[in-house]
């Protein structure tokens, strides 16, 4: 396990859960609150939520006589697992002001207790995969708090600062051209000790086709040619729920994106500024990504495609679109109980994503990762790489 | 002017502004930031908007260089003044973190000290009705933060309580019985120095027809009695856009009641309290007066009726619903420019309520005030008042 | 009654009913059948709901033996009658293709022949007066039927042409200036023996003060003045609700205008043709005489005031939108049962209309009728007096 | 090609044509004209576009002088295709009454009578392949007329016959048991000479593993055990926005059943029955059949396990939904212009469903036909196989 490999569980345990709070440092209290859109969620959940999961599916189980820190909590920071009782409906989560931040950083330093004598004897392999479950568990909603918090200062009308020297889509890429794969048999899914979630299990063969795959990823620059060329008012490049997206949301640029006095600028998490054709793209939807391909003459790769190319490519920027739906590997089957609703009830109607991004947390990243979203969404840091 | 009489306008303004303060006193940094409904704003925006008031309608056009505290105020904090430029979207208001609680408390102090200079010496009675103006425009939204604070706390599973001792809802009659007032020409609408609204202007004759009018209000008990009777299954009660309201949003109890173990509860700023069956009814809207008043075989009395029989009548606990749609009195006409907005616009589709309420500031209440709602609105502390 | 002053009951019957068919004899089969928004209902349901009123509240409980034509016909073609058994949703009317045009038309011949030998010897009157209630219904739908078909022919693409030579909308007024009635007590409501629905009834005093009304009705010509003076475009001059519904329906001018070339054409029952400015205008909303009358610098009347002036106004072209909320008349009360559902359930948030239309049948126009809609709805033949 | 080969392609396009109008006559007028839902079109509408098809797609390009029949058609009937001028609005289709039905088929035989003197000399084999395309279109219709005609007299409260002897939902299976298929290398996609979509196009590789499919389809007695069993009230057993659909829909049951006095019945094309335990099941979703199969703790078979298992099963009655996210083949591209928008844009967020139903038209099955709908969707004869 890459979290724990030079540490063990303890020191894992506490570099993850201290890393949350580095993340919500320069917060302000009222930062903590709002869900502007249902899919964003409040700073203040997130940090509660992760550390019910442990209370939940580690303490209570496990230690005899723990006493749970606030019953109530159960009912307010369940996410989804509809196997742990009732849940606070998603979009209402933005108006449940108590407890306070205060009272869920008092939350997290008592569960943070707990589960450090906890973890100190413990050797049990299984209940050491669910703390380890929980800590990739922490780290996802690592990389949401980052682009929650971006959503949520990027739609106040100040365009606030979240922390100087931390811009995270200025990168760019090392190399160009194409990648060309041979036709054959390959082996896809996960191997080997490593952590992985469920639904990355079932290592088994497909049949891959001759492809090529870009080395780099699109550019502000070439979007900004596609934009200007009329990408956005051509229906022929779109898939037709996508130019339904588009014209049913007046959607003429990326998230984050505003054209001040003829030039293109966009939100970053050191305020509003001038976009940087140079830097690689971010904050597109699987929509645009598509119609983008179209208009280049070239497509998306497929989940599979990628992964056997991730091997000789330069990828961790972008969370990258694939043009594979997101369904089950052969053999896949969910896990009872409330941990089997982690992937599996989600595989269907999204689009996979893979790679990783500027926001994932360090030690989180592989290559058969499978992130992913429906295709409007692009508060992620999202990015297009081209096949033919 | 009730505000000022004993007083002075500095001494009024320190009073008003120092009482809505008051208000937030017991309230968390979180409690000030949430929006759960289009209609309820966060506590943090009345703060600001009441402050907004004064500078933009005093200080910018009466004093000599003055600096603007922050240009991006007006655009956040203006409410539904189209003249004053563009407005934040009034259900996004809950988004916006930034400005921070202490940054609009830092505003009011900037906005207070320079005001305070300014009435030193002001005697010009035109600037001297704006800046009353002003205070009774901030103890509306005083009204507004009691019942906004409600409504958020109350919406929230753990049912915190605000202050201890300030329960609103305890209040019983004083008297029963009817009082009956004789046919003929009345006069209605303001008179005399004191303040008034606009739309309390224009002193005018009506003709009552014979009519009696309770004493004292609808107790919960009483409403109890109307509810085990059926009376949200009866459309035969319901005005019709009211018998859609009921089915479609699953109404069947007062807002803020709930039933628990076979017991009606509510809750209060107090927390969560057994329903007192003496106590006076409150937190219904039009619709469920009007069924009420259908089932007891009465009438809700017209805005006339109550404020010719208001002189004898014991009022001041609750808005009281009215029979009389909100319409301009004759002769009513809008003053020019932002002030015009004021209420001359809202004058359709809502229903006049008079009286005033728990949670109307001290010097608030005239027996000509026209307070209006839509008839499904029922956060505020309204009541019922029978009529035949 | 007016209906049937100088025939009798029979022949009275037998004209409204053949007047019905009339309307809808230039309708092709499939006119009869879409309902394309929810307050117009489908030609075919307005003949088979004004028949269903005949058998439900005459023939069923007074003819012995009575043979109900098809007991399925009384869930289909009920309208609001809640006492009178489970409805079809208003919305579903359109997607109900059977029971046929033809079927529908045998229904009426059934109920007709059975009502004909029913009054032959009817004299009880209060038998009489339901009857008589039952025409005066159908001639409701009459001018429903003419407003619907025009709803249905002047949204196709293709602006079929109604009837030759029934233009409806070329109408001039006869008179100009201002007519001045004097402050007083006047006495509203119906008296005499005619016929009247119940919300006309209760004669009472009002007190008015001096007001002018004009002559005339606004002009199509005039209102091309205020939509050129950029009428659409001032929020100053809209109320607040008839402002939002300006943006959220993209409103720029009457129902059924389209402007082709430069030049303001509508829709009429001979098909599209130019607007002529010296006509009346019509199908303006609520929201839109208030506004025209504000930049005008007038009001529109109140419903009192135009009862009181009708007896000098030429009237009867237009529906008359008037400033008054429509609420019940002192002393009113809902009869019981079905009947009782006519029209007290639907006093609230709608605003009264004066007057009559080109659209309202011979003998159903009365100087006190109370026509009614929201304050959007504009389909209906409506127009602009003003006042001041 | 299946349609053509012995008959040539005159012969064909008589066949087709004359098929649309024998499935609509059993049709009342008015049953041609509404549009219940926005996915059922108006029988009216589905004529027409079939036609339009032929007259844009073919007679105008390639008929010197073609007389257009009315240039108001294109307009009024284009479907989808935005390289073809301005559409209609797909939900406003059901209140387009005229041209009326009478008209339509006026227009039908118009367009017949070009047709059949065009096609007589007609050899160029490009010109040949996109009469062919339109024809297999028409057949697409043709199933869409029968599954939206069920859909308007299933809707409608009197249940109407529409035409004796065809059920269509009374059919069973031949074969029990599982079919097992050795691992290995597959080829998937249309080869040879007949007709096929561009989106079976692309023959290729994939790599299968072991798996076993049901050999029948899933009977009504068999998801009458699932539903009694508690199926639809059990979370664990739905994908996430299948357990939301069911929620926010209501849903207990498949389309057109209902329960009646405690058994189970459904509308079929001849009325209202009682559920045959027997039959095979059909009007179900994606999301039914996804939760069905998780319940018997097997899985629906991928597209491609299907096309390969598909020469040894007895196939035909439902289209049977698989757990394969409709994508492009590898190699696919879009056809330049408006038959480019055929296919390739609908693929994203829909679920391929293989084989064919009783509704399908001789001549318009295939093993690598590859149909499509939204995961909720279910008004087409859908059924289940399921696998392991």
């Amino acid at each position: 396990m890459q979290l724990m490999e030079a540490t063990g569980i303890r020191e894992a345990f506490h570099n993850v859960r201290k890393h949350s709070e580095h993340i919500c440092a320069p917060l302000e209290t009222e930062d903590y609150v709002p869900q502007p859109v249902a899919f964003v969620s409040p700073p203040k959940w997130h940090l509660a939520h992760s550390t019910w999961f442990f209370e939940t599916f580690i303490l209570k189980p496990q230690v005899p006589d723990y006493r749970v820190y606030d019953p109530d909590f159960n009912y307010l920071f369940n996410s989804y697992y509809n196997n742990v009782g009732e849940r606070t409906l998603r979009t209402d989560r933005g108006n449940v002001t108590r407890p306070t931040t205060q009272a869920v950083y008092a939350y997290r330093r008592y569960v943070d207790a707990q589960m450090d004598a906890f973890l100190e004897d413990l050797t049990d392999p299984e209940i050491l995969a669910l703390v380890e479950l929980g800590l990739h568990h922490e780290q996802q909603h690592q990389e949401l708090l980052i682009t929650d918090i971006k959503y949520i200062l990027g739609h106040n009308p100040l365009f606030p600062v979240y922390r100087k020297g931390q811009n995270m889509v200025d990168g760019r890429n090392t190399e160009t051209g194409f990648l060309a794969i041979p036709e054959g048999i390959y082996d896809i899914g996960h191997h080997g000790e490593g952590f992985c979630f469920d639904n990355e299990l079932g290592r088994h063969k497909v049949y891959l086709h001759d492809f090529e795959i870009a080395k780099g990823l699109v550019t502000n620059g070439e979007y900004i040619e596609f934009m200007e060329a009329g990408g956005y008012q051509d229906f022929n490049l779109w898939l037709d729920e996508g130019w339904s997206w588009v014209n049913q949301n007046h959607i003429t640029a990326p998230m984050y994106w505003h054209l001040i006095d003829g030039e293109w600028h966009y939100f970053t998490l050191e305020g509003l500024q001038k976009a940087d054709p140079e830097a690689i793209l971010s904050h597109i939807s699987f929509f645009e990504a598509a119609a983008f391909a179209q208009w280049k003459g070239m497509r998306l790769p497929t989940e599979f495609e990628w992964e056997i190319a991730s091997a000789n490519l330069d990828w961790g920027q972008r969370w990258e679109w694939t043009n594979s739906a997101y369904l089950p590997y052969p053999g896949f089957s969910k896990a009872p109980g409330a941990v089997g609703e982690y992937n599996g009830k989600f595989m269907v109607n999204q689009m996979v994503l893979r790679g990783a991004s500027v926001a994932t947390s360090p030690g989180h990243a592989r290559k058969t990762y499978r992130n992913f979203f429906h295709t409007h969404e692009r508060w992620q840091y999202t990015g297009i790489r081209l096949a033919r």
